[in-house]
């Protein structure tokens, strides 16, 4: 057996919280605390600001059980930031690595910090300091190649549906056109997730658009209209990424100059101005009354008591993989979630940096149906497993109608 | 022992819905069917719509099973209405209940349903026909007179305290301004609620809201610049409903004309408008840049899969009682819940409908603060019980910080 290089171990989170991180990072904790070569395990600080500020925390001296109740715990425990490192910021990362004696490194992240981990490898490859730079994959978004899914996903996916499933009753009881506006710049697939709502031949929602498939106005007020005709409400969920045949964001088509900052820029989370350009566009052109929109926000991401379970253990042990891969294998590398066939079991393979790195993965092209505005069989197949068992299903009267007695007289 | 009136029972469902209006709804039907003069159950299709269109379905013939499946499953089951009936329509619905043989009516609803019962309680008299009606509580508004709190509001209330336990993680890991808006036109318990998402010092909402107060611009700001220099963040819950000391809601004080329909109503649901006027407000005056809104809509009315398992079994416990009251007493009313010792157990009175129909309860003095701007001790005493068992409670990683080395060096 080969000697392993002695040192410490950091630890970080960056970008959007999600429901499960806090299991990756318990599961780096545990896992790293078992290898008498490990002289310490650090986590920094607001992800990699922590590492240029210093600010770290020595989780060698947390206990168990506190690093088990912070893992049912949603949002990153180790708090997080929105710092996108250029090669000069990576470069002094790096330093303050090599000052504490940091020789393995585990960044739980999404695509940008897949991408910082990548220079952050590269800078210290070439400075000849032994440094093992390993990826662990986090994102409600679900849009980091090589994976089949993300840790965070299934529960972001669980809450969309959980939510859509109480919102397809409530506009039942009081009939309708709701508007439900879901996370999701690029990637439509928690937006998707809402189709795990429909239990019943009529319920919603009854379209889905996603930022996969370009977004047309008329088409868009077409396919309402129709569905308020066959059903006499309509459930839309719509992701807040959705872009115009030309990848102009709609709401610049909706509203010019409105939700957008100095500079130009959409923001698209954190207010509702999608939701509610989309409603009255709905309202103005179809007449409709009773038209209703929400922005799911930031509930989504963090909503505490929403968590599929097989989402929680997969991040654990996505955690775990990452330890072993570096401290076994002494490879740098992002593990990738396989699924080897669709129903269902996982493996943990370390891929390349590059591979992941700033990358964006798109749902399937067998995902969508020809329309452009539903889901197909195969998502269904694909979602169902992520997000975890116990999902409620809701139970409808089935008695019989009582024939009328006025009603009757006057026929 | 008198013999009883032999006849038919209705039941309906009307206003918003909740997440345990079906426990009532099962409570009825069950208990009902108990007893031997009671011919049939009916319950009417969209509430009070449903009398007027003759619209019955026969719950003698529902299974048990699928009663209580259905009791579990949030949003009214019998589909639920707007209308507001005025005395013509009330006699109208007398009508039929008359030509269907109906002697027992139980509707669980709000303010508005039990003025809508105490009506046809009126003209029945008038009619001489024999017609026990007995109002069942229910809404998220927690505003119904006379009860200690409506059957419908803890399981709202843990949402609101769910979701905002989760946006205070994410808040504390991202940092920033936060402001949620929560349903409540007239009274604030659902805001309110969200103080239980508060475990450690720091911990948000910092900041509470509600109609009972009025809402000053320039006080608001003041509050969130001094949360924003003491924690650096900061959390507001407010509700839908303030408004300025004049009694204008504040959405026509901050965009005037923005939100309102061609009849100058503010549209106060279903839109995102208001929250995103008051984080415009916060961003213009306090120069910050990270301020973000969510409003809460319609996921914390009937979410499926967060339910106050003390509110499921008090919505149950009411209706059942609604019967008993109805058959052994021979008497018309408002079930009533009142709570003798705080901490904690219930009782089921009946009170006459006049006490309750059409009026608003708002929040006791004690329960607010004098600044205002949120809750004393006594509206926790209140409201945790409330919200059922199995609350989560958000664990933080309490391990050292790391002496810096090369910051270290240069002091």
């Amino acid at each position: 057996m080969v000697d392993k290089l002695a040192g410490k171990v950091l630890v970080a989170q960056g970008g959007g919280p999600t429901a499960v991180i806090n299991q990756s990072l318990t599961g780096v904790v545990l896992e790293a605390r078992k290898f008498p070569h490990i002289t310490r395990v650090y986590g920094a600080l607001h992800g990699v600001r922590g590492i240029i500020d210093e600010d770290f925390l020595d989780l060698t001296r947390e206990t168990t059980h506190n690093l088990e109740a912070v893992a049912l715990t949603p949002s990153s425990a180790l708090l997080s930031t929105r710092d996108k490192p250029d090669r000069d910021y990576c470069h002094r990362m790096f330093e303050v690595l090599r000052a504490h004696g940091i020789h393995y490194f585990f960044y739980v992240g999404g695509n940008d910090s897949s991408d910082t981990l990548r220079i952050v490898n590269e800078e210290a490859e070439q400075a000849k300091y032994p440094l093992r730079c390993v990826h662990i994959p986090k994102t409600i978004d679900n849009d980091l190649m090589e994976n089949d899914h993300c840790p965070g996903y299934g529960s972001a996916a669980r809450f969309v549906a959980q939510a859509f499933g109480g919102v397809n009753l409530d506009n039942r009881a009081l009939k309708g056109v709701y508007i439900g506006v879901v996370m999701g710049r690029h990637a439509g697939f928690l937006t998707a997730a809402s189709c795990l709502a429909r239990r019943f031949e009529d319920d919603g929602p009854h379209l889905i658009y996603v930022p996969e498939r370009p977004f047309d106005l008329d088409r868009f007020l077409g396919d309402v209209d129709r569905t308020m005709k066959q059903y006499g409400r309509c459930i839309v969920a719509v992701s807040e990424g959705v872009t115009d045949a030309s990848g102009q964001p709609i709401m610049t088509r909706l509203k010019p100059g409105m939700g957008q900052d100095a500079h130009g820029n959409v923001q698209l989370s954190g207010t509702g101005a999608l939701g509610d350009a989309l409603m009255d566009h709905v309202k103005d052109n179809l007449k409709l009354k009773r038209v209703r929109s929400d922005t799911f926000g930031y509930l989504q991401r963090s909503f505490v008591g929403c968590v599929s379970d097989r989402d929680a253990h997969e991040a654990r042990e996505a955690a775990e993989k990452a330890v072993q891969f570096a401290m076994w294998d002494d490879i740098d590398g992002s593990v990738a979630i396989r699924r080897p066939v669709p129903n269902y079991s996982v493996d943990y393979e370390l891929v390349p940096l590059k591979n992941v790195a700033g990358k964006t993965r798109h749902m399937d092209d067998a995902f969508l149906n020809e329309a452009g505005n539903g889901v197909t069989q195969a998502f269904y197949t694909y979602v169902r497993p992520l997000v975890g068992s116990g999902m409620f299903e809701p139970a409808r009267l089935r008695a019989a109608r009582v024939a009328p007695v006025i009603k009757g007289r006057s026929s």
